[in-house]
């Protein structure tokens, strides 16, 4: 199985570019839209969101993962993982770094294959596609192990405490694992305290509320409203999570 | 096949969530987009559109359905319809209230399975999605026959005198058969009238009229322009059929 | 494999009852979304991207392309064509003109085949999905052989100046070539004039420039900014590829 994670919208010919290089290179292979509507550019909120979906996705599976701002200046590797038994194919600008933290061990190569054809703007389809085919296919990665290889800038914290995804309904996620948040706490965004609540249900009609996403993750919403409208939440807006239950 | 039919959008990781789990659980399985913008959390809406469109898809085909406001609230059963040779598996909120209706005899079961993890937002991957992948492989659905159980609200009409989709060209779907409406019918809308015709080319240019559009229901148009637009149209306007052909 | 080609964007029931149909009648074809945002009724712009996509598609693929602003006004013919070995079934507006003529020699049929059921407003789902599920499972095209049957409106030209699609980044292709045009040449468009440069890193920060993009046309973008921003620019717009580099 290979998924398709991506900045690309649902636009343009570059995803049907990417499938139907990847239909005639592996046609037996599951070829799934995981997401492609990842904050674009931003392969820092990317990495916190893959993480939190990753262990849901099956073992033995590829990710083709492009959110790629820096694609042609070669100002980024191009790379292969191996992570918790998945595989994870798309530049090295940190868009698998937590994944990779999280996995623990992990193995790891600069790919150096270089395609008949590299288009200046879409290693999506003329690179990383073709090597996660190769990969999918049971090849080793086609490139060099590089275990020190960079996958993405230094620094970035185990949780991050941001806005990382907004959903159509206006439910925003952050880059914190609920399950390293106490429910005593209180979140605070744009001035805004929000407590925990299990369900939409258990949260006070009308006021913003945390609980823990489908995804494991702590996330602001509104039962009945859209909590990105109410507080006018964006992705990179900073949370709190404070002690204490003050009001 | 399996058929998904919901109000996810496409934005989002929940619909490719669905599909890696069910191309884990049934990889043989054809896996089927039938569209994702149901009018959102309008089960009702969502079951006149579905009824319009059950007719056309395969014997044995299971159309995993999720419109599904109510979710984790208990307010609604889970459940699994056999009706017209079909499946169907989601939320017992109506929204397969009127394929069931129109099949006449249909065996309805309670979901009385319970996964091992199940979120409080999210019963689409966790809860019926599995039971899906199911009933797709041949198994018997997980729950108890009840032939009595609450499909959805009562009092719903046969045909639905409202707009219940509009779609990209700003045509607006109404609820209402046109198979029961005799083409001398003139539609009013928004205080205006509509008249029948056969197709975009018979219609006088820049007036709106409606006709029996490509799923069997009764549409309002405008040929080379937006009758959502013209006419300020929107997702629960009602609709008078009237006798005759004043003006 | 069977491509989809339309202007039907990801919205409504009218995609997924083409796939519902195609994996019914030939379930072991892939069937991909090549691009479903064709400029909406603009068959012109379609056929140079269109043209601009096929030589990336597999020999012996079948793309289904409907951009079909005359559907049931009979001023079109339902044709299939058989171009560099790559099939195409659709109507006969234009669609299909720049394949054919890049192709040089081609066949074309026009379809006669008449379906049980042909619904006045979408023969993608009743006309074209199953000639095209009928040529991908190997079959001759159901019509007649039409060497000269007119698969557009004459007089378009090779290669097209204007923009003919804008991307999400805001991204302007034109239907220009980019292997016609000297890279000395400057583009101009809406009063501004672009130089050419190799990749966005080449190009001045914030200014726009012209590229040959991953499909081989010439594209107006602005580094880390959008060209249709910045310029106003939108699908139809001229540009003038000027000789010299004069400012």
């Amino acid at each position: 199985m290979i998924l398709l994670y991506t900045d690309f919208g649902d636009e343009g010919p570059y995803l049907g570019q990417i499938r139907a290089l990847l239909a005639r290179e592996v046609p037996d292979e599951a070829v799934i839209d995981l997401m492609h509507d990842v904050p674009p550019c931003n392969p820092r909120a990317g990495a916190y969101l893959l993480a939190a979906l990753a262990d849901e996705l099956p073992a033995r599976s590829v990710v083709l993962g492009v959110v790629d701002p820096q694609v042609g200046s070669g100002a980024r590797e191009p790379v292969v993982l191996h992570a918790g038994g998945r595989w994870y194919v798309g530049p090295g600008n940190g868009l698998f770094s937590m994944v990779a933290r999280r996995a623990g061990v992990t193995e790891v190569w600069r790919i150096t294959w270089t395609p008949g054809r590299l288009s200046a703007s879409f290693h999506g389809r003329d690179l990383f596609a073709p090597v996660a085919a190769c990969v999918a296919g049971g090849a080793s990665p086609p490139g060099e192990p590089a275990q020190h290889v960079i996958l993405g800038p230094p620094g970035w914290p185990d949780d991050l405490a941001e806005i990382i995804y907004v959903d159509r309904w206006g439910n925003a996620m952050t880059g914190v694992r609920a399950a390293t948040v106490e429910r005593t706490r209180t979140l605070e965004v744009r001035g805004t305290r929000c407590r925990f609540a299990t369900t939409f249900g258990d949260a006070p009609r009308g006021e913003p509320f945390w609980y823990e996403n489908s995804c494991g993750l702590v996330e602001i919403a509104v039962d009945r409203g859209s909590a990105r409208d109410l507080l006018g939440l964006g992705v990179g807006d900073q949370v709190d999570l404070v002690a204490g239950r003050g009001d």
